[in-house]
C-alpha cells in the first residue's frame, strides 16, 4: 500500500492565524484514489526546520506532497530548500518564464517585476507541472520508486494544481501499486450523545464486515458516525457500507437525519417541500438563527413564509398576543409562553406548522429555578401543541445552536 | 527559548473530513505567552503511528500538546497508548468518575453508560484538567523539565482546557523560560479591499517600529490587519504596536470597527448600549441572519426587542405593511420596498432604528436587472430613511453574510 505525508509549510498556519484547509483537502483527493495520508506535518518558514521534515518524509513514505513558500518574495524559501536536499541545480526553464512573463501582460502589467524570474527558475530533473492559476508552477520529482511534489499554498492555486496535474500523474507513475479504493460514509444524528449511541448500536464486531471500522465524530451539533472501508472495487465497497448502514439504521435510525454533507435544515426543508407544507418560526432566545437556518436552504421561500423574532415581553405581547398574565404567572421562559407563541405564529402565518423557543442563552439571567440552558420549545399545528423542556450545557453561542438543533429535529422526527 | 509541538490525532483530519482548527487556536494562545510552536502533526487512530508520534515530540520539544481520541468510545485509544508510553498504569480517579455521573444526571440520565467509566481512568502520576464542557478531563504529565499534555478534540471542550487549565499551568511550570513575548493585534475593518487598504495605509517602512511586522488577511467579512512584534515586555509590545496603530488609524480608522476577537455586531451592540438607544430589523434574503447576529452579543435584549423576517411578499405586506402597487410597481428587491420595510419595522417596533434588507441571495431568482447578488438595504430612524443599492459576489451562504456585514457597518457608521 503507498502511503504519503503531506508536508504544510508557512508560519500563518504555526501562529494560529490560518486554518490549513489545504491539507484537509489534499488528503481527500488522495484517499479517492486509494492513497493513505499517513501523516500531515506543519512547519514554519525556517531552512534547518522544514529540511529536517523533507528529510524524514522522503526517508518514510512513498510519496510526500509539501505545499507552500513557492511566492516570490524573500519569505518564499522552500524551493531552494527542496533543490539543496536533491542536490540539483536551479535552472531557467524558458516555458515558465513565458507563462509568468504573459500572465503579467495579461493583467496589464508592461513589464514583468524582476522577483518573478526566480519563479521559473527549477530544479534539474524535476517535472514542472503548469499553474494556470497563478504565478508559482508546481513541481514534482520521481526516484527510486518514490515521488516528492511541491504546490504552492494558495488554496485555488494548490486546488487546481491537485485536479489538473497531480492526481493524474500520480495515477499513471504508481498504477501498479495503487490500493483498494477507500470509501466512507459519515451518518448524521443529533439529539443523543456519543456513549448512548454506541450502547444502542450494540458491539460493533457483530456489524462490521469485510473489514469495516466505525468512528463517531462529536459535533455541538450531534454526533456523526464514520463508516470507512477499503475493498477491490468501488462497488464492493459500497455494499459493505450499505449492509453495515442497515444494521445501524435499524438500531437507531429515528436519531439520523442525514449523510455526508447534508444539514439537518437542509433535511427539514426536503420534507417539507416534498409533503407541500409550510412552516413559521417565532423566537426569543435564538434571535434568529432559526429562521437564518432554514432559509439557508435554496429553496427555503417555498415552505417558509417568514417568522418574528420577539426578544422583548412587549413584542411578545404586540406581535404574538402573549398575555401579560401570562408572562408574569408563569415568566417568558415558560411552557405555557412556548405555546402562546407558537399557536400565535400557526394563525399569523397561516402554515402548517409553527415553532416556538424561548428559553435562557446566558451569560446572564439564570436563576437556580431556571438555570442558564433552560430552552423551552413548541410545536404547533391544527391538531394541537407538543412541547419540550431541554437542559442545554455550554456557553450563549452553544446553547443557541443546540436550541435551533432541538427545534429542527423536533420537527423532523413530526415529519417522518 | 520553549519549543512545543501540537500532536493532533484522527483519522477525521487526514481523511479530509474535518479541517483542523483545534492546531490554529492552541497555537495562538501558546504565542500569547511566548511559546513558539514549532512544528504541528497530525496523525490517524493507529497505535503504532501515534506512538511514533509521541516519541518523536517528546525527545524533541519541550512541551507536547496532544487532542483527540479521550472519548468512551471503542475507537479512542490515545489515553492507552499514553499510559502506555510513559509507563504508567490507569488508576481510578473518583472525582473525575463523580464529575461524569454528574453530568449525565444533569442531563436527566438515571444512569451512566457503563463506557463512560474509562473516562475516569487516569494515567497514574498525571494531573487531571477538569473538563466542564464534556467528560473527558484533559491529562498533563510534567517530567525532566518537559511537559506532555492531552485533551479531547472536541473544539469547546479543548477550548474550555486551554482557557481554564493550560495557559495558567504552563505559565506557571516553566514561568522561568517563558521566551520574549510575541504579541499580535489585528485591527478589522470592512467594506473596502485590500489593495485600497495598503494603498492609504501608505509604504509600511515608513511606520513599522521595532522590527514589527503588518499583514492583510482578507475575509469574507473585510480585510484583517495584523500588527506582530517581539520583544522584551508585553508593555514594550504593546507600545511599538500602539504607535503603529495610531499611524494606520489616522490614515483608515473610519474603516475599522475593532480589534482581534471583537465583531461588527459586537461593536454595533456596544455603541447602542452607551447611546441608549434601540434597533429593530425587517429582513428578507438575510432570513434572519442580521437579527441572529445583534442577539449573538450578551445583553443584546437592551437594544433589540425584536424584527420580522418576511420571506415571502404576503408577509411583507401583512406584516410590514408593503403596499401591493409597490410589489407591483417595484417588485420586493427595490428600493422602494426597502424603504417601506424599514419604516415599517421603525413604527412596529417603536425603536430608533430600523433597518430593511432585502435581495437576491441565489442560486435562482436572478434577472439580466437584478443578478444574484443584488441587495438593497434601508437604514430608518425619525429623522428620514437612507437607503444603499450592493452588488454582492460569491455564493448563496456569501451574499447573505455580506448583506448582514453591510447592514452592520451602515448602522455603525450612522452611530460614530
Amino acid at each position: 500500500m503507498l502511503t504519503c505525508e503531506i508536508l504544510s509549510i508557512g508560519d500563518e498556519l504555526l501562529i494560529g492565524q490560518v486554518v490549513n484547509t489545504n491539507a484537509s483537502y489534499i488528503s481527500e483527493k488522495l484517499n479517492s484514489i486509494g492513497i493513505d495520508v499517513t501523516r500531515v506535518t506543519t512547519v514554519g518558514d525556517d531552512a534547518t526546520v522544514i529540511t529536517k521534515a523533507i528529510k524524514r518524509a522522503w526517508k518514510e513514505q512513498n510519496i510526500v506532497i509539501a505545499t507552500g513558500g513557492l511566492g516570490p518574495t524573500h519569505d518564499d524559501i522552500s524551493k531552494n530548500i527542496v533543490a539543496k536536499f536533491f542536490g540539483k541545480k536551479l535552472i531557467l526553464h524558458k516555458q515558465t518564464l513565458a507563462r509568468v512573463k504573459a500572465r503579467f501582460a495579461s493583467f496589464g502589467y508592461k513589464k514583468m517585476p524582476e522577483a518573478n524570474i526566480g519563479q521559473a527558475m527549477i530544479p534539474q530533473g524535476f517535472t514542472v507541472l503548469p499553474n494556470d492559476r497563478g504565478t508559482a508552477p508546481g513541481l514534482l520529482y520521481h526516484f527510486n520508486r518514490k515521488t516528492f511534489i511541491i504546490l504552492p499554498g494558495v488554496p485555488h492555486e494548490m486546488k487546481f494544481l491537485m485536479e489538473n496535474s497531480v492526481i493524474k500523474l500520480l495515477r499513471k507513475i504508481h498504477k501498479k501499486k495503487l490500493g483498494d479504493v477507500i470509501a466512507h460514509r459519515t451518518l448524521l444524528t443529533t439529539g443523543i450523545g456519543e456513549s448512548m449511541l454506541a450502547e444502542k448500536v450494540g458491539d460493533v464486531n457483530n456489524f462490521l464486515v469485510g473489514g469495516a471500522t466505525l468512528a463517531y465524530l462529536p459535533k455541538t451539533s450531534g454526533v456523526r458516525m464514520r463508516i470507512s472501508v477499503r475493498a477491490k472495487s468501488e462497488q464492493i465497497a459500497k455494499n459493505i457500507i450499505e449492509k453495515i448502514e442497515r444494521h445501524i439504521r435499524s438500531r437507531i435510525g429515528a436519531h439520523i437525519y442525514g449523510m455526508n454533507d447534508e444539514t439537518l435544515e437542509g433535511a427539514v426543508v426536503a420534507l417539507l417541500r416534498k409533503r407541500k407544507e409550510r412552516i413559521a418560526a417565532a423566537e426569543s432566545c435564538t434571535g434568529g438563527m432559526l429562521s437564518m437556518r432554514i432559509t439557508n436552504v435554496p429553496g427555503a421561500s417555498e415552505i417558509f413564509p417568514g417568522g418574528v423574532v420577539s426578544y422583548s415581553n412587549d413584542i411578545k405581547m404586540q406581535e404574538l398576543g402573549v398575555s401579560e398574565a401570562t408572562l408574569h404567572t408563569y415568566g417568558a421562559v415558560s411552557e405555557e409562553c412556548a405555546i402562546a407563541m407558537a399557536e400565535s405564529a400557526l394563525k399569523k402565518f397561516g402554515t402548517t406548522y409553527a415553532i416556538a423557543i424561548t428559553g435562557i442563552a446566558g451569560p446572564d439571567g439564570g436563576t437556580s429555578e431556571r438555570p442558564v440552558g433552560t430552552v423551552w420549545i413548541a410545536l404547533a399545528d391544527s391538531y394541537g401543541t407538543t412541547t419540550k423542556l431541554f437542559h442545554f450545557g455550554g456557553e450563549r453561542a452553544i446553547i443557541r445552536e443546540r436550541s435551533s438543533d432541538a427545534a429542527l429535529d423536533m420537527l423532523r422526527k413530526k415529519l417522518i
